[in-house]
C-alpha cells in the first residue's frame, strides 16, 4: 500500500501536474456524463469542523457527480472530538471507512498533521484557518484558463484586502509561476499586499494603487474581494473608501471587452447586483468550474485513470 | 437552455398537470423498481433553513429511489446566509452544483422571490412561513384520488384550527376546482374558517358546523388537524372544548365504513392512538404516498419521461 | 409482509446465527467489490437522537458500501420529536419512507419500544443509554475471531472501569457462551464487575485483578478502556491509579507475542500512542471490522442472499 497523496498546500502540485489536472477538469465539464461511475464504490469524507457550506456543497457534489458517495458532518459539536478525542486518532479512524477525505478546520496547520497519521487515504485541506484554501486557487487558475485558453502573459488585478486576504495570497503566488504575468495591486493603503509576498516577486511584475478603475482600463482578469470594515483603522477611513472599492457596471464601462471578472464568493456589497448580467461577470461560473476542478483532483487522489 | 419550471404554489399546476402527476405517482408506486436509475447523474439540493425533518426525509428519499443524489443543510445557522449572502446569490450557487433544489424558509415569498434568480434550475417550494407547503397539498390530493379513485363527488371534512391551518386552506382551494364537493367545516367558532377562504366558494358548497360527530357521520373524508391551546381565547374555552377535538374510536363507530381519515402528520393528541388500527386511518399511508407524489413531482420538473 | 427483525440486544442472535454473521462479513471483507450493488435501491434511516459520529459513519459507509442510500439525521433539535411526536409515530412515519433504519438514543429501552410500532422495517439499536449497543459487541467478536480464528479457548483480560462499562458487560456477556474462555477482570477496587455478571458465570472462569501488568503477562486478548476520573471516591485514588491504568509500549514487553490490545474508541489517555504501531495493536483495524461486521448485519436483516 502506497502513503498516500494529498493536497494541503495550493503549491503541492507543479505546473505539469497543474495542466494535467485542469486539462482533466475541462474534459469532465465537456462530458460529465462519462464520468457518472468512475468513483463507484468509493466514499469521501467530508469532515467540516467549522460550517462552510459552499465549499461542502462543491466537495459533495464533485464526488456524487462521480458515482462515489459521501460521508460526514459540518458541526464540530457532534463529532468525536467534543469527547476528547486527538484529531490524529479522528482521521484514523475515518481512514477505515471512507477513500478520501476532505477537511475545513480552524486551526492553521491541522490539514497538515491529520495527514501524517494518514496511511492510504488521500485528505484535502478545504480551508485551515486563515492560511491554506488550496481548491479555491485551483478554482481560481482553472478560471483563468478556462476563459482566457492561457495562465501567462495577462494583467491580473486583485482588488480589495490585499494584506489578510488568504485566497489571493495564493493566487498571486500560484500565478507568479507563470511567465509575463502583471499584477495591479489595488487596495487603500492600509491593506496593501505584505511584503513577504511582494518580495517573493520581481519589482517589475506588479504595481501598487489606490484607484478600482485606474485598473479595470488595464486588466484582463479583475479579482474582487471583500474589504471588511473592522479591518480599517478609523470610520473616517472606511467612509471614505467604501464605495470607492465596489464594483458598478458603471465603473465597468473603461474596462476591457475581453475582461473576467472574478469573485471567490460570497460577495456582500463589493459587488453591484447590476454586473451580475454583464457577460464579463464569470464569478458563479467561477463556482461552476470549481467543481469540476474537484471532480478532477478527486480522481488524481483517487488515481483514477482518465476517461478517453 | 429554457428557463426552468418551479412549484412555488399549490395552484401552479391545472388540473389536467396534476392527473399526469397523480398517474405517473401512481405508476411509481405499483413498480418502483422500474425507476431505481431515472434520475442517475442527478443531483437534489435540500435547503432546510428551517428544521422539518418529515418533510426533508420524504424528498430526500423521493430522489434518492429514483437514483439521483442529494446535498442539502437542514439548520441555517450554518449556511452561507449567516455570512449575510443573499437569498439570490445562494440560489445562484447552488445551481451551479445542483440540478433540481427544495426549500424551506421561515419567510413568507421566499420561494417565489429565490426563483426569479434561477436559469435553469427547477425550484420546489417546501413550506415558506405559514404561505405554502404545495407538495403536502399535493399528498392529500393523491391520497384521496389513491383511496377514492376519484377526487369529485364526495363529502370532506376538514377539522380543527381552520382560521390558520395552512394545509387546510390550500386543500379547500385544490379540492374547490373539483365537481360536487361538499366541505364540512368543522371548528370551534373562534377557529372558523376565514371569509377569504368561503367567499372563493359557492355558498351551497360547504356547511359550517362545530361538532366532530355531527361531520363524521356524513363525511367520505375526514381531515383531522390540530387545535393549538394558545388559539383559544381563554382556558375555560380550551378546557371545554379539547376532548371534543379528538378523534376516538369510539367516535369512528358512526362514520361511514369507507370513510378515509386524513392528517398532515405530526400529531399530538387530536387522534387517538386506538384510531390507528382501523382501516378508515390511512394517515401514515398518507406519508407514503407523499413519497410517491414527490418522485413523480421531480421527474416532471427534470423532464423525465415516463417509464413504459 | 413478514413481521421484520430487528437488532436490539446483543444476544438477539445465537450462535449459529453469529456464526453465519461473521462468515458473510469476512467473504464482505475479502471481496468488497462483490457487493457493490447488493442494497441498490434500499435506504437506510440513520437515526442519532444523540450525536455518535463514530457510530454513525460506520453505519452509513456500511449501507452506502452496499449500493444503498441513507437519509438521517444526528440531532435530536432538528426532529420531529422537538415538535412533540412520539417516538412510535416518528418511526412509523419513518418507515413509510427507509427499508432499514439505525437508531442512537439517549433513552434506555427506546430501541425495543421503537420496534414495537413497525410492520416491515428493521431497527437496529446503535446504543439506548447506558444499556445496549449490540454492533459494537458484535464487532469486538468479530475482531477477536478475525485474529484468533475462534471465539473459545482463550484468555482474555478487560481493563478499565468495570462496574459501568456497557461495552464490557456486554461482551463479557457474549464471550461466556463461548467454550473455555478464562476471563481476567483488571480494575480497581472501586469499579469491579458487578455481582450480577459474575453471578452469570462459573467461579473458575473469572478471576479479578488490580494489576494490568499482571494481566498482560497471561492474555490472549486485551481489551482496554477508560477509566473516568469522576467515577473515583477521591482525587487521591484517581492520582494513584491513574497511570496504572494507563496501557504503554514499556507494559507491552511482558505481553505474549500473539496478544491483541481492543479498544472500543475513542480513547483519550488509557493507550500511550507508542502503542499504535506495535503490531498487536488492533484497535483501528476493530473499526473497519465494524464496517464489515455491520454490512453483514444490513444484509441479513433485509434478507439478501450470499455473494457466491
Amino acid at each position: 500500500m502506497n502513503k498516500a497523496r494529498h493536497l494541503l498546500d495550493s503549491q503541492d502540485f507543479n505546473m505539469e501536474e497543474l495542466e494535467r489536472l485542469f486539462g482533466l477538469a475541462e474534459k469532465i465539464q465537456q462530458h460529465p456524463e462519462k464520468y457518472l461511475d468512475v468513483c463507484k464504490g468509493n466514499l469521501l469524507a467530508s469532515l467540516f469542523y467549522e460550517p462552510s457550506t459552499r465549499t461542502r456543497f462543491s466537495f459533495e457534489a464533485a464526488m456524487l457527480r462521480l458515482g462515489g458517495e459521501v460521508i460526514g458532518f459540518d458541526d464540530p459539536s457532534g463529532s468525536s472530538v467534543a469527547k476528547g478525542e486527538s484529531l490524529g486518532d479522528t482521521l484514523k479512524t475515518v481512514e477505515c471507512y471512507a477513500d478520501v477525505a476532505v477537511m475545513r478546520h480552524p486551526k492553521e496547520g491541522a490539514a497538515k498533521l491529520a495527514s501524517q497519521y494518514l496511511k492510504a487515504m488521500p485528505l484535502i485541506n478545504a480551508g485551515d484557518g486563515g492560511h491554506q484554501h488550496p481548491t479555491q486557487t485551483l478554482t481560481d487558475l482553472m478560471t483563468i484558463r478556462s476563459y482566457k485558453k492561457r495562465l501567462d502573459h495577462m494583467v491580473v488585478a486583485v482588488c480589495g484586502d490585499l494584506l489578510f486576504g488568504r485566497t489571493i495570497h495564493s493566487l498571486v503566488k500560484a500565478l507568479s509561476r507563470y511567465p509575463e504575468i502583471k499584477f495591479l495591486f489595488v487596495s487603500p493603503k492600509e491593506l496593501r499586499m505584505p511584503e513577504y509576498i511582494k518580495d517573493s516577486l520581481s519589482a517589475d511584475t506588479y504595481v501598487e494603487m489606490e484607484s478600482l478603475e485606474d485598473a479595470l482600463t488595464e486588466a484582463d482578469v479583475h479579482y474582487m474581494s471583500r474589504v471588511q470594515k473592522e479591518r480599517f483603522f478609523s470610520a473616517e477611513e472606511y467612509e471614505r473608501l467604501k464605495d470607492f472599492y465596489v464594483l458598478s457596471k458603471d465603473k465597468l464601462r473603461k474596462a476591457k471587452k475581453e475582461l473576467i471578472v472574478m469573485h471567490p464568493l460570497p460577495r456582500v456589497m463589493e459587488i453591484s447586483t447590476d454586473v451580475d448580467s454583464d457577460p464579463r461577470a464569470v464569478y458563479f461560473q467561477q463556482a461552476k468550474l470549481g467543481m469540476y476542478v474537484r471532480m478532477a483532483l478527486i480522481m488524481t487522489l483517487l488515481e483514477k485513470g482518465e476517461i478517453s
